[in-house]
């Protein structure tokens, strides 16, 4: 790897890499991790990524860690690329693409972040390491932290739902629950974590963006080395299109692929401030005051940390942003499991929801390629979809012959 | 694949592979897929193994499906097996290797038979498929009965949990809860099944354990084409084990491992057929009237389709079975979420319950190598998980400080 600097995604302003850095020193952006373009060039090609084992760590050449480091890992990434039929002919498109990022360890794409942060933590030193999070993040952290055997400290809202904490608690880490702002307990534990030692790897840390780019680096590859015309994502903290941009970015400037594909993120309406931002103009995202999402719960971020940088990818790909109602969420998780057979998350199924608005609204067109970004399992989080599916039948025994018969005839 | 002939499991008869065939004629016992070893042995080698993707279809030379015919897949096998450092020493044993088959498409071992039976039933030209099933091997079905765009119907009795249920009711299938004796739908479905062209891939069908012995393969080659001493496996219907003693026979056959590991099942106290006919000495299981357990619902199985064949393999290569409380499977859960970063569902963890009480038992010596199966994924059934684990702290955001300053200085 060639790590070469830190650069603020807000600002632009650079920093060396002769410490663990965060944030920009200037204005407080979210960093990311630039490489060297021209030996990594040298070091990245097609053929040798085609005969390694599938996951994170196929892509080490261009990851941040020293190459004598051990990976913490629980078998992330890897995930498949599903070309589905159903789905994106009643969607009115012939190529839909589902990344079904439920298939890492924790069920969660946050898991490809969890292994780079917390390796990371390992090779600085780190004893202790930890996150602030409602949910999936969180559970993500604790299993890589016990995995690394840190100890660890997972800081929630008092409010999370009894099923989420539940997760937060089975592994290793403490689980503490504060009462207060969500922002306020984000800023304090990265502050805490510099004065005690203690590795946060919240949602807008560098090493977690570096980890999320490897879905865009598998996607390429499971197309055949070829880009997209669409990647639709969910977006809440806005770090899952921000890594994806990244690893675009990153295949172009390794002349891997010769261009980026249009970007487009998706939220829930009751909590949509980077699609607000969009539709207005602005460069920067306003925090929203009470978002509010009955089944979207990992997408309720009203202050999104790298939304800035997403409304960036945005409007240099040509992209566009959208919000769904949270009905139209269900649908489509009912939909993507009666359909292809992939039971995902709300959260995750937004992606098609969004898909099949910028498709109405006339922004990708039947013969485009999209690729939708399904980010978790729905055994995690079922949400409504108990709602939308159809009832069992209830019969006896001795009516079951009858009823089959019946049930095979019809249609 | 060289598919030679089935051979009844119970009484030893052998059928031709003419047509799809279920259960012997003569004593109804379940038919397994015999292979013509000295052609597999030509065409199976390691080299030719290890070059190829991870999951069950890179086994397909010893399958029993056309090298023509596309397979039905969801991306199933492939799992890791996890060495354990901090799990091992705490039971007493050098190494303790743990096969995470939580990390399936729908979360559990079961979708390595449904992907080879939902493959031959396409192969074979059925347009409709089924189960009978309490939950995991009713949603794995749905799964891959969605997935290969046939009609499908999922037979559950009519007391299953409101989860279970919905699992099972997200994909196309029908649901049809029965009212009646689980024996009596189970054979009742296979018979309308016959008549009405409906594949039914109940638990003890012979293409489902050709699914499962797929993870015996992949032990071994992780083992580096090492057998362990022991592998510790759950039991209900007794498919599992049957599964991976088959896979473990057949690599021997083909010449890739020279012997077998020692096999021993576990099942919870409250409902162990096997268990008691193993220590009672008996050639087959007699069926238990009211099996009782309050978490392990998945081992529930009273009468075991595949029972006298796991006796059979226990006592061939040496092994032995153990049943442990609900309570004992419960801790083994957390220590292997909170030692080891793997959440597993109860009827997995049970096999790490096992391994202890094995241990104890003096069966398995501390320098063996023992690999357990964690059949299934945490997240989809915790269990009483929750009554184990630490209670969250709930604190004040003025407090976050102080409380994070002490719990770092603790050890």
């Amino acid at each position: 790897m060639n790590f070469k600097a830190y650069v603020c995604g807000l600002c632009g302003r650079e920093f060396l890499p002769d410490r663990i850095r965060y944030r920009c020193e200037s204005c407080y952006g979210p960093l990311l991790i630039e490489y060297d373009p021209v030996s990594s060039a040298e070091k990245v090609t097609a053929k040798k990524l085609e005969t390694r084992r599938p996951g994170v760590w196929k892509y080490r050449d261009i990851l941040p860690i020293h190459s004598s480091t051990e990976p913490v890992s629980l078998g992330e990434g890897g995930t498949p690329l599903w070309e589905t039929k159903t789905l994106a002919s009643s969607i009115g498109l012939s190529a839909v693409f589902v990344k079904d990022e439920g298939r890492n360890p924790t069920g969660t794409f946050k898991d490809r972040g969890a292994t780079i942060g917390v390796t990371i933590a390992v090779e600085a030193g780190f004893k202790a390491a930890g996150t602030v999070s409602h949910g999936n993040m969180g559970t993500s952290m604790a299993a890589y932290i016990t995995k690394a055997g840190l100890k660890g400290y997972i800081i929630a809202p008092e409010n999370i739902s009894s099923e989420r904490l539940l997760y937060l608690s089975v592994y290793s880490p403490k689980v503490i629950q504060v009462v207060g702002g969500y922002d306020e307990m984000y800023d304090e534990a990265i502050k805490l974590g510099e004065q005690l030692r203690v590795f946060f790897v919240n949602s807008d840390n560098p090493f977690r963006i570096e980890g999320y780019k490897t879905m865009a680096f598998e996607i390429v590859e499971d197309l055949g080395w070829e880009v997209p015309d669409w990647v639709v994502a969910p977006a809440s903290s806005g770090g899952l299109a921000s890594g994806l941009g990244k690893g675009f970015q990153e295949f172009k400037k390794c002349g891997l692929i010769s261009r980026m594909p249009r970007m487009a993120i998706v939220q829930p309406t009751g909590a949509q401030p980077i699609v607000r931002a969009f539709k207005e103009g602005r460069k920067t995202v306003e925090p929203m005051k009470q978002p509010s999402t009955s089944i979207v719960h990992s997408l309720g971020n009203p202050n999104p940390p790298s939304g800035a940088r997403v409304l960036n990818l945005i409007r240099e790909t040509d992209g566009w942003a959208v919000a769904v109602t949270d009905g139209e969420t269900t649908t489509a998780q009912r939909d993507l499991a009666k359909l292809e057979g992939i039971f995902a998350e709300p959260a995750a199924a937004i992606s098609i929801a969004g898909l099949r608005k910028l498709v109405k609204l006339g922004k990708i067109h039947k013969d485009e390629k999209a690729v939708a970004i399904a980010s978790g399992f729905g055994f995690r989080d079922p949400g409504d979809i108990g709602k939308v599916v159809d009832k069992a039948l209830i019969v006896d025994i001795s009516e079951l012959a009858a009823v089959i018969a019946r049930e095979v005839k019809e249609r």
